[in-house]
């Protein structure tokens, strides 16, 4: 069998649930390398996919038979057969973080299910470390991502708008190999770089802003991120503080990145540092990139989680200062058993264009 | 009060709903105007709405007193407050349809709410007949679509991608004042315009293609919705045929569409008239547009329901040959109490470029 559905049936025996109803569209993705709309359920004895006429060839032609996945069109399902499903299962487990209550309740009864029950994240979980062709898939979009800055560098020029450098990131991005954005990205320049999540606007880039260039791409579904603050003419004398601190605290969270790392003490030392300078870190330090860009773990005070070898996190520390400007400075990394590898390698030092 | 707000309050009171929490972002944004990340609550006597940092400034300066909203910072709303705001109200109402499983338990738990109930999308129901600021951002939206429509015209060039023209979409809607996309552009060329859902490709426009374009932008947050079918030097004779067929049925539509027309009715004119000539209508006939591209109601087979006066619907009939080409022509389409006025307006004959 697909050995990742194969792990998430022991991880589900474990937990006694019998059954479950696979629905999130990423979650499907990463389990069977299906991207289209259907449902995937892990019945006692058998994987059923069920998709509707626009994908059933193209689902045909991808899975082999060592996946062992049943393919059904949805018009040939009958309310029997959704009964019959999981006849017999104890426990059917369902994703309580994407389903809304009325599908729940659909399912519920559409499924005949008696123990309906939360998963906790259960595929969501096994997403978190990659594997070998998920570990190339994230490179490759972080290679486009790093060749995409260098192509900005250029493209950049004053009088230009926030907003026509974010078109010209997207046209990059699809032009180059990649599936398109990971995320919408953020251009802001002078001012609005003192918001963390700033949206590209009409402003045009002048001599002396400092421009936050927030970005990353997607291939074959997998993601990369990555931000780069940099300048236009000159760097302003009151930014280099900022900046240095910033870049050190990046710096030094790379050096701290290895299998085994308290995710809570890496956000403490950068948050302490920055308050030593009287900043502080308004956000999270970093957080899993893989199918979602955004995913487990969230490195922040909230939660402590230890670092694991094949993870992907980003390493993002910034410092705003409302009213006048900001830095922040991202890598994607990968964590291995040793430390760990910055997969984006853009130029970090002073850049100014 | 906001009147939007106060004709919600009437239509909980008939469901002896005494309060509600809105957490979907566009009901938000329809009912008090406000784009941000954050939630409503209805009380008994208080409409109250929860944001964060980010977002209190803008909140504060765009609502007025006579909004009658209380705007609080998340970072201030301690657990007592959550669990007072709904005392003595004996139902609390939810968004079902939005709402995941697990956002469901902790409202539940966070708001010590006894009686938690559907409400059975009724934000949904009240923004299906559009006031005259909504009509008037859909017009504006349409007028936008179809000035780009116009400049595509001059723009497309054999030899370009899908994926380039699909490009230039974009960027002349944020060029030309619009928000953004309304959804992901549909540009098939060839062989591709016979998928219904056709994702742009590297494909390159030749001579003797067909194209189809779907597309529509947001203006103050509301969408348009337009298809033009075209040809590229010169129309094959076999597609003639199903033009014209289509182009009948979408212009003989637009004559049924007024002030209490069946919905049901309006396809089946539209699928009978098809399948006369051996064809079929593989999707719905058209939509509601609002705040979101696809709302209430649906055209289709499905379910009846009669149009009313300032409703916003597409008229979008389609005939797909698989493996050969497809036809679909849209309108934005204003219901009016004699009839419809389409809020598209470009051409719709054979278009050569």
């Amino acid at each position: 069998m697909n050995p990742r559905l194969q792990c998430l049936r022991n991880s589900l025996k474990a937990q006694d649930i019998e059954g479950m109803i696979v629905s999130n569209p990423v979650n499907i993705k990463y389990l069977i390398g299906i991207d289209a709309e259907g449902i995937l359920l892990l019945t006692r004895r058998e994987n059923i996919y069920i998709t509707d006429s626009r994908y059933i060839e193209m689902v045909q032609s991808t899975l082999t038979i060592m996946d062992e996945i049943i393919v059904n069109d949805i018009k040939d399902v009958t309310s029997e057969d959704y009964q019959n499903f999981f006849t017999f299962c104890e426990n059917v487990g369902f994703e309580e973080q994407y389903v809304t209550y009325s599908k729940y309740k659909e399912y519920m009864h559409r499924y005949r299910i008696n123990n309906f029950v939360e998963t906790e994240n259960i595929v969501e979980k096994q997403r978190v470390a990659k594997d070998k062709e998920e570990i190339e898939n994230i490179k490759k979009a972080c290679e486009i991502t790093d060749s995409c800055f260098t192509h900005l560098l250029n493209f950049i020029k004053v009088g230009m708008t926030e907003k026509e450098i974010s078109y010209e990131i997207q046209r990059y991005f699809t032009a180059n190999g990649a599936d398109g954005l990971a995320f919408d990205s953020i251009v802001a320049s002078g001012i609005n770089s003192s918001k963390p999540h700033a949206i590209p606007t009409d402003k045009t880039i002048q001599k002396g802003d400092i421009i936050t260039l927030d970005f990353g791409c997607k291939y074959n579904g997998y993601c990369s991120d990555m931000t780069r603050t940099i300048f236009v003419g000159y760097v302003q004398e009151y930014i280099k503080d900022v900046y240095n601190l910033v870049l050190k605290n990046q710096k030094q969270t790379l050096e701290e990145m290895y299998d085994g790392a308290n995710t809570k003490i890496l956000f403490k030392m950068v948050d302490n540092d920055f308050k030593i300078h009287k900043y502080e870190l308004p956000h999270a330090l970093g957080h899993g990139v893989g199918l979602d860009v955004h995913e487990e773990p969230v490195i922040s005070s909230r939660k402590e989680i230890l670092l694991k070898e094949n993870m992907v996190v980003t390493d993002e520390p910034g410092i705003y200062i409302p009213g006048k400007f900001g830095v922040r400075i991202e890598d994607t990394v990968l964590i291995t058993k040793s430390g760990c590898e910055p997969l984006t390698k853009s130029d970090k030092g002073y850049i100014v264009i």
